[in-house]
């Protein structure tokens, strides 16, 4: 025979391998109880039923950026997977199926890899978006874990960032601000998407849900991004804004990010209760929309206004 | 007016939010040429138009794994999203949209960035796959570039890993071995994914293509994974490997990895022409199936036989 076996850099019995049957192994019996998942992982791709128009979202987290490093396992993938399916409900969609690309650093152990996707395979499936493929690399530098998720939009309604309409109010669910915590281990690690919130939105408000998105870096950015989509100005009233008990005031409020909260516009005359009835998480109108020239201001008592547009938390 | 101007570590007025307005306004266009992107870059997601079963798939390049640094952006872009698009090929799909996940080293210039995005851009256009969104961050390591694809299954058959059957002929697309090149800057930074043979193959053996999939870390161990997918044994005949110029023997053609060719399975009887008509690239049989354990096995021209399933190259 005039092959000679490789040399040891074409071995491919190394931990890239193992993990993803190990990957594999726990994703066989994923179509029982998620129907739509036709195939999932250990093929070139996954085939999921889909409805004839569909979401898609990818976002990431990486170790030094959007988390420190000695983080758990458990909360690196809570925030990876949570932070893109909070897109899918941003849009008042259904999550369908998730994919994960992660880069590893070499130093982490079987073990510790093992932990992080079987972390995120359990939150995927919690959201309803079972993890149905993904990657895996090893190299010299910070943990890098990227989640794609497809959803289904509302039948009703898809609430984009560019419908605002003068005379609109504007309205957060939940409160805001603080959510890095002390050491940056506070709720930016356990987000919470607003899937059922954002469906009973779209069902009770129907085209009257005139824009939706999520406050990822804070609500001052945030809703200068949905007045500039929309070609209005927003004016958020400073005694309105819901301050989280994790901030210290309402400037934590409208400049810090990662809340994963919803903000949406809807016309003035509709009343909506103070808090989603399945969920109850409250729902609070914050400000309103203005013929303007697409900025985001915040407005005081007296009647004073910042432009507030431009700040807001980013992850350098 | 209480609330401050906010501290340094919160202004967006970084490149992050530039790249994203440079992609978001170079995409603004993008549903007139592909009528399937409903909503494209810009929104909490994109919204694209599927048939009832959509193909999914997540697959990376990391700078010092999947390309040596220094390597020019656009051949980054093109093996990155080519990458992605030959596992859609493989499962003989048709490309619809992408998205970009790409963490940046902080050394990067404005203009570097914008020019990675730039080819992205480009060559998921070429495939038919455009660019529906995506996520930056920046960070102190090496540059990670993240393509997920959905697509549209063939309508007359999926052929997965799994369908391989005793006494099939096993075939391979293009010619093997030696993409790595001459200081690494070889061919595997310009896959072709084989959408055109792909899809030929589908149409033209319909359920007769038993199996396929794409050859990304060397025949040996991806006939292995075929082998055991479908519980039977493959054997390649050393002397049918097509060898690709750019290697020196059959070995790079078994153990080297990146060719981004098909291997496929189809009944013995069938006759297929040496080429595929519409692209000219070459199908060859490389071997067959028997009855056995789940292994792909060479044999030299005397019927000696040494297990290839384990070995292949791997990105570390």
């Amino acid at each position: 025979m005039t092959i000679e076996e490789p040399p040891c850099r074409y071995d491919a019995t190394v931990s890239e391998l193992r993990l993803l049957s190990h990957i594999h192994e726990r994703s066989a019996t994923l179509s029982r109880a998620f129907p739509q998942v036709l195939v999932g992982p250990g093929d070139d791709c996954a085939l999921v039923a889909t409805p004839d128009r569909t979401l898609l979202k990818v976002d990431m987290v990486v170790e030094g950026v959007h988390f420190v490093p000695g983080t758990a396992v458990e909360l690196i993938a809570r925030k990876a997977v949570a932070r893109t399916v909070s897109d899918i409900a941003a849009m008042a969609g259904r999550p369908l199926a998730a994919l994960a690309a992660c880069v590893l650093p070499r130093s982490w152990s079987e073990d510790r890899a093992d932990a992080l996707f079987d972390a995120a395979a359990a939150v995927a499936r919690e959201f309803g978006c079972p993890l149905v493929g993904g990657d895996i690399a090893v190299h010299d530098g910070p943990l890098c874990l990227t989640v794609t998720v497809a959803g289904t939009p509302h039948p009703r309604v898809l609430p984009r960032r560019g419908g605002v309409q003068p005379g609109d109010g504007l309205y957060v669910t939940g409160a805001l601000g603080g959510s890095l915590g002390r050491d940056r281990m506070g709720r930016h690690l356990r987000p919470v998407p607003r899937l059922e919130e954002a469906a009973w939105l779209a069902s009770a408000l129907g085209e009257g849900l005139h824009a939706m998105m999520d406050i990822s870096d804070g609500l001052g950015v945030d809703a200068g991004r949905m007045a500039a989509a929309s070609g209005v100005s927003i004016v958020l009233e400073e005694g309105l804004v819901p301050v989280h008990v994790d901030a210290s005031g309402v400037g934590n409020a409208i400049y810090d990010g990662e809340d994963h909260e919803l903000l949406f516009a809807a016309p003035a005359h509709v009343t909506l209760p103070a808090r989603c009835p399945a969920t109850g998480i409250g729902c609070t109108r914050v400000g309103r929309a203005e013929a303007g020239p697409g900025l985001a201001w915040l407005e005081d008592a007296s009647g004073r206004r910042i432009d507030v547009s431009r700040k807001g938390y980013t992850h350098h």
